[in-house]
């Protein structure tokens, strides 16, 4: 018998003998890293309203119970009996029935609603029908991204459980090696911005943080072909773990399932989703350009089904020796730092991600908070001596300004911007300035993948700033269904007709100018001196949007649109740059988030910024903190312990 | 055609092109890092004194000519010829005619006679009989070693062939990769004496860089499992160099055929005997004391039969883009620092090896003139603030004090010792003080593999210091024939009898008293307090010498001799610790290598020592030169450029 094997024997006897004598247990089993336990009395199981949290804390495992498929009652009768239970204000849109597993998955527009109370609801849905109810947003905005995840994973149900199983095994198999160390490897991001890549390895485990690309630089990838990367095959990584859905630092990751990896990656549910979006839009790009795309859409689905969504503050096992928790980074949505707990209390690391350290309109600020940290892989982003950015309020007043003097102009305000976060601040901002009366109304038009975006953001409040989750639970307040806002699905005769239309605001990705609909806006509004280009994120060396910000004004367009125009355009629009709405801490924001975090960590690896950027802050950090810190290259090897 | 292909063709053509019309070329092919060049005029080209001088030069390539099979001589006919040509003093004692590489194995007592003024002796030979000759030394006292390391390559020169032709193709392959790096990573003797271990790593090419055991710590092996070593297979190393002979640098080199890597070991021709020598008595020494040998003796073969040797100063391509060249250490017979220029002048690295700075009586001092080195990987055996040695004059004084003091008690000195190396070292300062007089006549008894190791150094004379080499090279001044060395081949017989005789010297190994005849010898002589117990070389921690030299009186008896004697014996004899014999640079040698290096190398990673030995050097280097230091951990990996 495999100790695997034992190991759930084991927890099975411990089982039965703590729960009450008239539930049975008939089988336990790992689902990636949970623990399901399967009884034929669900409804008395739900009755002991703290018993899984009582045999989750005992066992240390996160817990479910599924009811064994022959107690549960026939679908049909079950979907009336769950209306029953549910208020009608919960608004369930879907009902879908797993016999194979006993769940079913309640689709409805107020989740807690159907949650009730510390999971009132829940259980006495429970007790009434057997099942095990698992309950899902209805998106506000209709996402067609969500929608087709939700409708993939429900297709590839089957297979997926063979795939949890499968991850449950490998998580919680015995531990081989008595040595102990640990390991960062950097494959990426250092003394640069893109392709953000690590790798945290113990002797028992070997963990991928991140694996994007490099805007403004394709052929620039992380080193995944050195021997210490996938050079033993890329099975050799237990686990893969993802910050946030941005591709420089999501893009490679379906290409991991090409190279033969079959393992969990780790991430919140909207950065499933996100990166979902983004990395078929990166294909789509690089098609568009007539690049060979380093893999195909197959493998952005195999990624998916491969997600293991964790919410901000899980403390999972991912392996015999790691626990891993992601907490919120403040950058994006479903953004994490993501915190890893090696061995039992032998050394923690944790990785920032993307940051921002105070709160922003969207989020809430950076967690830095942690039972303990001996090593903190930083962002650099704005990690420079002279990286400080005005405050929110100036920067909006700055933007405001901006767009009044463009609309008294005549002019309209073309805006870069990435589809997930900046844009969604820069909605918020846009919105409530046009309530408060400080800028005029006018449309505001979102093309690209920014509408898009932005029905995801609709769909997981819970990972929104406080105020603004709450907002959005009542429909009439929702921001971001403002009449103002339009979707630009009209293509370029759309754009055609707002470029010839009265004022405007647009907001185009891509946000560094790189490709994407902005440069057909560049077309439409470059040539008009009243048009006012505004950037408002970073632009990382060697895109399109560093040039002209720099002063550049010849844009080159590309020859794949084949409409026969000239191969360059010259810029005669005014260019502005309104800093601070970055969803970058910037260096007072690196420092705040160092001084205050708790426990202040021993080491630093500045990471994520250019060559300056990264020795700077780290010399800074050093001379202020007293800390070891370091600016590492890429394929560096450190060691802690 | 293959790339290689067709670069042989090319340097055909030009070798065609530049030697006199008259001379033929058949064939011209690789054989491990030299180019062969096969004619059918062998006499023509020997007329031509300088013409494979300049060839070499222009082609920036080693050369040999070899006749083409079918224009050679009778060998009968020939080994007249060259019995003619040669002085009868040179000593020939074997000749050895190769059909298949024209090839003639001379093995001489004075090679110097047989080479002639600048090879003008060879080039006659080969004038006269088409044959080209090779030359190698008739040991003055019998080595086996020597003699089955010839033998065995001999009797498998066709296979060895076949594996310098197939080196020699992976050497001169195409580079493959624009990247541009160096790194070191680190798999042991970090914080630590023992178990040498390095990989050296370009994108196109994985060295590694000696493979050694750990003193005292059987089971502290270098980090081979780790991807970034052998995880993507043993033949991801393009090759394995060797910087010295001893065990804690080269035991685990033969387990790397065991791990299938079937690619070349460069070293020096002694460090290729010796190393022979020293890991299979490493096999015996484990089955003895009941360990299981990590690998089989046949490995040993294997290693040998993949040695290229390599002469000091010699720079040889042994990849696309790196070239290596060893310089003599001075540290034991063969030492070598591994000097590395990687790419064409983009970066050059030393490996130290062990070093010793000062000309010693054996050997001339470590060499520390380079071309370019950016950075030096520096052993730092004693790198401790306080590790100053005595100088040599003392050190003989106080040597000759302790024998003079024994021998007038009516004891014996009982001296452990590395066979290879302090043992000669001991053995020139005995002679000589005997001969002078400064202590009295009595047998000098060479008990383990010291007389063995003996007869390896007087084979390869040229290896020695100048004054010495010449001394050898007079049979009646050759220190290491001097009557009073007894070689103890009797066994424990033997040595009761000399427990039981008059005053003594005895020299055995091992040289930390981690086994080995020095355990017989305590039994003899530990118990009486007449006899010196003196340490005359480096005790590394958790080995019995170092517990004995910090006062530890119980000696534990291996059971596997089966005597039914008790398991452990007190020690009654007196203990002395001479230092400055060793092998090793004190902390001021350490420092003046590097001072008076040229050039200065910007980076140091100061290795091959204890925690605190490696610091304190790293801090005074950084310190008095101000030069980036490091005292790396085992398991990391370093990038320059």
């Amino acid at each position: 018998m495999s100790t695997v094997e034992n190991q759930l024997d084991e927890l099975k006897a411990e089982i039965v003998s703590e729960v009450p004598d008239d539930i049975s247990i008939s089988d336990v089993q790992y689902e990636g890293p949970e623990l399901v336990v399967y009884t034929r009395d669900p409804k008395k199981f739900a009755q002991n309203g703290d018993l899984i949290r009582q045999l989750a804390s005992q066992l240390r495992k996160r817990i479910t119970v599924r009811p064994d498929p022959d107690v549960l009652s026939v679908p049909d009768k079950a979907r009336e009996q769950i209306m029953d239970v549910t208020p009608e204000e919960a608004g369930i849109t879907d009902l879908d029935f797993h016999a194979d597993t006993g769940e079913v998955v309640i689709e409805a527009e107020k989740p807690g609603m159907v949650i009730g109370r510390h999971g009132s609801t829940l259980r006495e849905i429970t007790q009434k029908v057997g099942w095990t109810p698992e309950v899902v947003r209805t998106p506000p905005i209709e996402s067609s991204t969500v929608s087709n995840v939700r409708n993939f994973l429900k297709q590839e149900r089957d297979e997926r459980r063979d795939i949890l199983e499968r991850i449950g095994r490998q998580i919680h198999r015995e531990e081989m090696s008595d040595d102990e160390w640990v390991r960062i490897t950097t494959l990426g991001c250092c003394r640069e911005v893109g392709r953000a890549s690590f790798i945290l390895s113990t002797p028992e485990t070997r963990v991928l943080i991140d694996c994007g690309d490099k805007p403004g630089a394709e052929d620039e990838v992380p080193y995944l072909q050195v021997p210490e990367a996938l050079g033993s095959g890329a099975n050799s990584l237990d686990a893969v773990v993802l910050t946030h859905a941005h591709l420089d630092h999501s893009a490679l990751i379906p290409l991991l399932f090409k190279y033969g990896y079959d393992g969990p990656i780790y991430c919140t549910e909207p950065t499933r989703d996100l990166m979902g979006l983004l990395t078929l839009d990166y294909l789509d790009v690089a098609a568009k350009e007539g690049r060979a795309p380093p893999y195909e859409s197959e493998m952005v689905r195999e990624a998916i089904k491969h997600c293991i969504p964790l919410e901000y503050g899980d403390v999972t096992d991912i392996s015999p020796d790691i626990k891993l928790t992601l907490h919120n980074a403040g950058h994006i949505l479903g953004s994490s730092i993501a915190h890893f707990h090696v061995g039992d209390g032998l050394y923690n690391v944790a990785f920032s991600g993307d940051i921002h350290y105070e709160d922003t309109r969207l989020f809430n600020g950076a967690v830095n908070e942690f039972p303990r940290v001996e090593t903190l892989v930083l962002e650099s982003t704005y990690g420079g001596r002279n990286d400080y950015q005005t405050d929110q309020e100036d920067s909006e007043r700055k933007l405001k300004d901006v767009i009044n003097e463009t609309y008294d102009e005549g002019g309209k305000i073309l805006i870069p911007a990435f589809a997930v976060g900046r844009s969604q601040e820069m909605m918020l901002v846009i919105e409530e300035a046009m309530r408060s009366g400080d800028i005029p109304e006018m449309p505001v038009h979102l093309d690209g993948m920014i509408w898009e975006a932005t029905a995801i953001h609709t769909t997981y409040p819970e990972y929104l700033r406080d105020d603004l989750r709450d907002r959005i639970f009542h429909e009439d307040e929702n921001p971001f269904l403002a009449d103002q806002f339009n979707h630009i699905d009209g293509g370029d005769e759309e754009r055609q007709e707002v470029a010839d239309g009265g004022p405007a605001i647009i907001l185009s990705t891509s946000g560094m100018v790189t490709g994407g609909p902005i440069m057909s806006w560049l077309e439409h509004l470059g040539p008009d001196p009243d048009t006012t280009l505004t950037f408002v994120g970073y632009q990382a060396q060697g895109t399109l949007g560093r040039r002209i910000q720099k002063g550049q004004d010849k844009v080159p367009l590309g020859n794949s649109r084949g409409r026969g125009r000239s191969d360059s355009l010259t810029l005669n629009c005014n260019v502005e740059t309104v800093d601070g709405f970055s969803g970058h801490a910037d260096r007072q924001g690196l420092e705040n988030f160092v001084k205050t975090m708790n426990p202040r960590p021993e080491k630093v690896l500045c990471v994520h910024g250019d060559e300056q950027s990264t020795q700077d802050l780290s010399s800074a950090l050093y001379h202020e903190f007293n800390m070891r810190t370091f600016a590492p290259k890429n394929l560096e090897t450190f060691r802690f312990l």
